[in-house]
């Protein structure tokens, strides 16, 4: 529906982690985008060749992507110029902000009169159920954090590849607006009205064969105060068999919370796991997901070693040494 | 807003429960409350006089208010016909369905054509913020529950009503619909778009005196797989000071959901305490609030003293034998 290949729209991100969405579709669908769009100041960079608008328009690019994420979703009147440009310039916008482009009517009336498409992935386009909690067949894996951003979509992401590689039956459920980009469909768990986000979850996470396993990507974390209720809700919604802790060793404090320490992988096992036998009687912690990023090579290995024997499960850096460690144990619960 | 008195429509409703809008209004605000208006095969009876339409309208009564809560807010066809006599009668309309009221057509045309008003009061009509997590002065409380409609609104409001018996600084902060008809204000917490959940609570329950007591209306449970995620929200977004645990002891299964036991009181204790105390690290469970509606008076004080023997907590039944005790143990938190 959203027309490839894409200009990745950084604007002026005031770090990585705030470009989330560009890097996803960097990392997971590479051959769609063409090159970078930053603006003076942008502190992320995806290694792309930056371009202007005219560049990328004649590099192929059909699609302006809005690969930064800001807290509560602003469009400022920086951005709206070059997004207008953009429109001008023959781009579709697409964007995964809690603020509409389509409420915007300075977009919405250039995209009318040059007859270009502004798409928000992160408005939901069904009518989602409430809940009914009903056991489903198949099986289902879900990554939790001890922090958000901690590498849940990549997990999930990482753990299909290698289903897939090794021909077994295994479908990413995207949850958010990067995994939406990225493979096209999906629920916007955090933009779904609070009544009905678990049902969303079980709509998005139907009957399947019992050997298929869905990999549930995650959102926020049960000790963010902020987004603990999404977390909640995709516990009970997608009734994991199987659920693998997430952590970034790094952190020093929860994002966005200054005051909010990271819980233990301890604590977040001894949480969470208990709420997910809710919904799931079955359920077990399969595995230790630990984003590496920030550690040397040498720092990454001792560190999941370490995890390893401390919390008697394997623990892997998915996306860095990969997900056979945790696919292992997902087919080893039978 | 919402102009007094009420005719109160219970609709056909299945069971009394179907109709705690009704009950709410009837027991906090019973001189608002003309009559009662029963359809065919209704189970619902608030001891009010039952009206036609015509009756209540030479009775005095300003606005029908729809007072049963269907699952999932179904505005049926039958339900209609009253709807749109009513307001041709001379009635203003006011509902926390799911269903708007200004989303059905014939509503909308009626009540123009008649001069009406059709009030929502589901609707966010506030934009609330993300949760920042901040400690704010004052004091909360919160209900949580074993299961959805255990009696924690009416918890909050036995103990708001005690507190200002007292002469002492409280507040009832309502998050639903019946709340928000009983106060004339709040969030109607289960209609808030998931990200923006805890941060509604927060703007809910601001900054106050040190000696001031928010009763937060308590939503849903941390057992209850459909609406978890809200109830987690209220727990960290409320931040409370004090957890009362509020539990309904001849429940078969959880409301709605027959696979689901209930949890025990100390299960409660030990999920909610520990969730709790991420936002607040001084959170105390402070007493147990149960719903004896169901039981004799002999059979409710025994079981009321079991618990507080078992519990090592103060147990009452706020609403049978007042919240006394209750609000004794939130002052002796200091």
């Amino acid at each position: 529906m959203i027309e490839t290949p894409y200009l990745l729209f950084l604007g002026d991100a005031p770090d990585k982690l705030a470009a989330k969405v560009a890097q996803g579709i960097r990392d997971w669908r590479p051959d769609n985008a063409v090159g970078q769009f930053r603006m003076e100041g942008c502190k992320a960079d995806m290694g792309l060749p930056d371009m202007t608008l005219a560049e990328a328009k004649a590099a192929g690019a059909k699609t302006l992507v809005i690969g930064v994420a800001n807290r509560g979703g602003v469009i400022s009147q920086a951005w709206k110029k070059v997004l207008v440009e953009a429109l001008e310039e023959g781009f579709d916008l697409a964007s995964g902000l809690h603020n509409l482009l389509r409420d915007e009517p300075e977009l919405k009336a250039v995209a009318e009169a040059t007859g270009r498409q502004l798409h928000d992935v992160r408005i939901p386009s069904v009518k989602y159920p409430i809940a009914n909690g009903e056991k489903r067949t198949g099986k289902r894996c879900l990554a939790v954090g001890t922090d958000c951003s901690v590498g849940k979509m990549y997990t999930a992401l990482c753990m299909d590849r290698e289903m897939k590689d090794r021909g077994l039956k295994s479908s990413f459920r995207a949850t958010g607006q990067t995994g939406i980009l990225v493979t096209g469909e999906g629920v916007p768990l955090d933009a779904v009205i609070a009544d009905f986000m678990a049902g969303s979850v079980e709509w998005l996470t139907p009957d399947n064969d019992a050997d298929h396993w869905d990999h549930i990507e995650g959102q926020g974390s049960l000790f963010h105060v902020s987004y603990s209720g999404v977390t909640m809700a995709l516990i009970h919604g997608g009734q994991p068999d199987a659920l693998v802790l997430a952590h970034e060793p790094t952190r020093e404090h929860m994002r966005g919370l200054p005051g909010y320490a990271l819980p233990s992988l301890e604590a977040l096992r001894d949480t969470a796991l208990p709420l997910a036998r809710v919904a799931n009687p079955d359920c077990q912690v399969i595995g230790v997901s630990v984003n590496t990023q920030n550690m040397s090579d040498e720092d990454a290995k001792a560190y999941l070693a370490e995890v390893e024997d401390r919390m008697g499960l394997p623990a892997t850096d998915p996306y860095r040494y990969g997900a056979g460690k945790l696919v292992d144990a997902l087919l080893a619960l039978g």
